[in-house]
């Protein structure tokens, strides 16, 4: 371990315990101080990202609003308190295994976060992102390990967010960033950091996850490896709107030149969907660069695999060339391949194409797609249903629900909405966990509970006292209640 | 993979799938019949521990009431709706990024779960214990693996359990037993499981943990390895009711023959506490036979290497001596240490000792407990601390939160209160996860999120209808809310 990994962790410690002091309103209005900061060097880190990126600008903009609205939804969450789920069992002399004392639980902080940050969100899911923003939330200390994609960016995006931070009041090292691979593992390896987080390819997830769980004490390890979002669409919802569907499948593929964990990958539909030409017409003729050299060389490896399987053909050829700085510019490619001839070999299809492409697999009337999602698919980040009023889909969203974190109906899954009920997260491959890293339950994933038994008030922690001063919720169960348990289920 | 193993997990994985569709009242009502099952069948699943474990009838009693009561605690868990968080964001044309669809998410089943049964408590961590209370509780069908210390005792209890649950119209397979080290993890790798739960030692757990973490799609493994269960005494609460600590150590100690993760191990106290004649004289005398012969073993070994510890002296000497069948028969032995002698090589003495022993550690004035406790422990199931009013243990409650999953107050950590609060759990190496076995929250390890975006009400779970059947609460963010978040922090 070089001795300025060491030093981090030390700090980041030193804050997990200095924060211990901060109470929740100070902490949720750091929050709100340090969206307030993005917006406020919004140009900056806009141009910078637009550099070393390639994302557009209007991209950009948009995800540093969400970024910023995504901070402050956490400070709401932290004043909220149910996050907290503070439950209170009262002593209970009548208690039906005899005189129970007084429990009270309750989360609390989990100890520094290591935060990997993702290349195709340089906002979102990098320095001041989902993670941090719910690590921090949660009164975690935040090391984040920069993406080497946007390495300015980071320690630009590093130095408002600390700063913010400090000037909110929270402790020196709430907030600290660290670059380079080795660095990261040294890291992660850390006696002193207690959870980690991820985005990024399940390749990389997964060694970090092993390195995590073979650890001298193991850490969780909250990785979002991807996905191949399959999405099925009925005879009817084609037949009822076919042009809409293919304007928005060509949308949903293009967007952020496809290098979005949930771009759909497969699209099964019936073999006489007829809409060619509408997708053909439907896809962007504009190049968008992509992320970095390696990406793009990455798709184009993989897009040529595709491509020359067995059955498929074009339906939107798509473009992609590499410049003289080995920077990929791509158009969208639509390929189809018939059902009878996926089917048999459908590992050359499956795998996740990061990049514009997605493939329609032409199913012939009849098809069951429950049995195909069942079969197919492991672990998914979505699955969306397109269908039309008569359609029963009933089979299919229940496998759908055991497939992936998040079933949208007559939708695409690009778009994920930063809302308090999002789950952005499903089975194994898709995470690690199944765990969420949008929307306010990902604050889940950095915390633990804590049961205080006939505490006096003045040890517990303010959330678990009677007077409740900081108004969260409380869930009491009252002396003598469990002479009634299981009598309602009678 | 044997051909029994494999069809053990095909029948679970049937028996998940129609477990989806039994509404939660018959499920709860299933378990209530387990627990009712379990009451009819006392005397003779009494009469088998006895004999294959060698516990007091007392104590058999005691916990086949606590299993049979957890049931119905999680019967009640299940109508209540809680443990789904149901969340349920409005669709909101005027959402801060833009306009936004209606999503809803809310907790299912995880898929089967494989249960590890514990040898010390042959009901409570058994076949119709903890884990498999809360996995069932959830909506899992659950495969336990018997622990070879009480194999009738499991295979009966099985039997009963899978007998009231198909009275009570659960499908066939939703509890199966399998017994054998290989087949335990045989069937921890099988594709099928998607969960893991253990109680027992840190080498076993470890063990079991690592073959989890490595699948090709690796499960989440609750894994409860025990502890050492700190003591804290300060000296005004020695000096306040020293007589009445000694009484309650002696019996928290030699309790079950001390086999039990939350023994006091450790206990630090003031040097002149002079409570070795209370504790002599408290300690029973009378002798308990151990779980089996290999715990026997492992005692003798480990008691014997405490007791030649540098500094070690004998307070209450205790006895253990081993019968033709291997049997061991012990009664309480409390030793003490100087905190001068313990300090430089604690690692000889703060290993897990499982039997009735107990290490006085005798700490001068002036000792820094909150020092010891975050310089000496990793992760701990309790700790407790006896103080008197007037005593400030703020540091000390502190640290403790920090290292243990419980924190107690002038009490002794045995005797673990099954209520909706509890927290039997804590940092590693007390357990894999920091989750809870013991307690309403123990539910949690068996579910995940899944969120429906724009679903039409036909296509959603019940509990997340808006007309809400089975009357679960239900978190709504109503449409407009966005445009507020963070304002209540500034």
């Amino acid at each position: 371990m070089t001795t300025s990994i060491d030093t981090v962790a030390q700090t980041a410690d030193a804050a997990a315990r200095a924060l211990a002091d901060v109470p929740p309103a100070v902490r949720a209005k750091a929050l709100v101080v340090f969206a307030d900061a993005l917006t406020a060097n919004a140009e900056e880190l806009i141009a910078l990202a637009m550099e070393e990126t390639g994302l557009a600008e209007a991209r950009l903009r948009g995800e540093l609003k969400r970024t910023a609205v995504q901070l402050r939804l956490f400070a709401d969450t932290i004043l909220d308190g149910a996050y907290l789920d503070v439950r209170i069992d009262r002593a209970d002399p009548e208690f039906a295994l005899g005189p129970r004392p007084d429990v009270r639980s309750g989360n609390e902080p989990i100890g520094p976060v290591l935060n990997f940050a993702a290349g195709n969100f340089p906002f979102a899911f990098s320095v001041a992102g989902g993670d941090t923003a719910s690590a921090l939330a949660a009164g975690n200390p935040v090391i984040v390990k920069a993406h080497p994609g946007h390495p300015r960016l980071s320690r630009r995006t590093a130095e408002v967010g600390a700063a913010a931070l400090d000037a909110a009041g929270l402790p020196a090292g709430t907030l600290q960033l660290i670059e380079g691979q080795d660095e990261g593992t040294a890291m992660l390896k850390h006696p002193l950091v207690k959870a980690a987080s991820f985005t990024g390819s399940l390749r990389a997830g997964r060694l970090l996850a092993d390195i995590a769980a073979a650890r001298p004490a193991p850490i969780p390890f909250y990785g979002e490896l991807g996905s191949v979002n399959p999405v099925f669409a009925t005879p009817a919802a084609i037949a009822e709107r076919g042009p809409e569907f293919a304007a928005g499948l060509a949308a949903s593929v293009g967007g952020s030149a496809g290098q979005l964990c949930t771009k759909p990958g497969l699209v099964f539909l019936p073999a006489d969907h007829g809409l060619d030409k509408e997708i053909t017409a439907a896809v962007a003729a504009e190049e968008q660069r992509m992320l970095d050299p390696r990406i793009a060389d990455g798709y184009l490896h993989r897009r040529e695999a595709i491509l020359s399987a067995a059955g498929v053909r074009l339906v939107a050829p798509g473009s992609v060339r590499v410049d003289e700085d080995g920077q990929g510019w791509v158009t969208p490619t639509i390929a189809a391949v018939p059902l009878a001839d996926f089917r048999p070999h459908p590992d050359a299809l499956l795998g996740e194409c990061f990049g514009p492409l997605t493939i329609l697999v032409e199913s012939p009337e009849g098809t069951d797609y429950a049995e195909l999602l069942d079969t197919l698919f492991e672990g998914e980040l979505t699955v969306a249903v397109h269908r039309a009023d008569g359609d029963d889909v009933t089979a299919l969203v229940r496998t759908a629900a055991r497939r992936a974190g998040r079933v949208l109906f007559d939708g695409w899954p690009t778009g994920v909405a930063v809302t308090p009920a999002m789950q952005h997260g499903g089975p194994w491959p898709a995470t690690t966990s199944g765990g969420t890293s949008v929307g306010t339950a990902a604050i889940k994933r950095f915390v633990r509970a804590v049961a205080y038994q006939n505490a006096p008030a003045e040890a517990l922690p303010p959330a678990l006292r009677d007077d409740n001063p900081w108004q969260v919720p409380q869930a009491v169960a009252p002396a003598g209640e469990s002479a009634a348990w299981g009598d309602r289920a009678i």
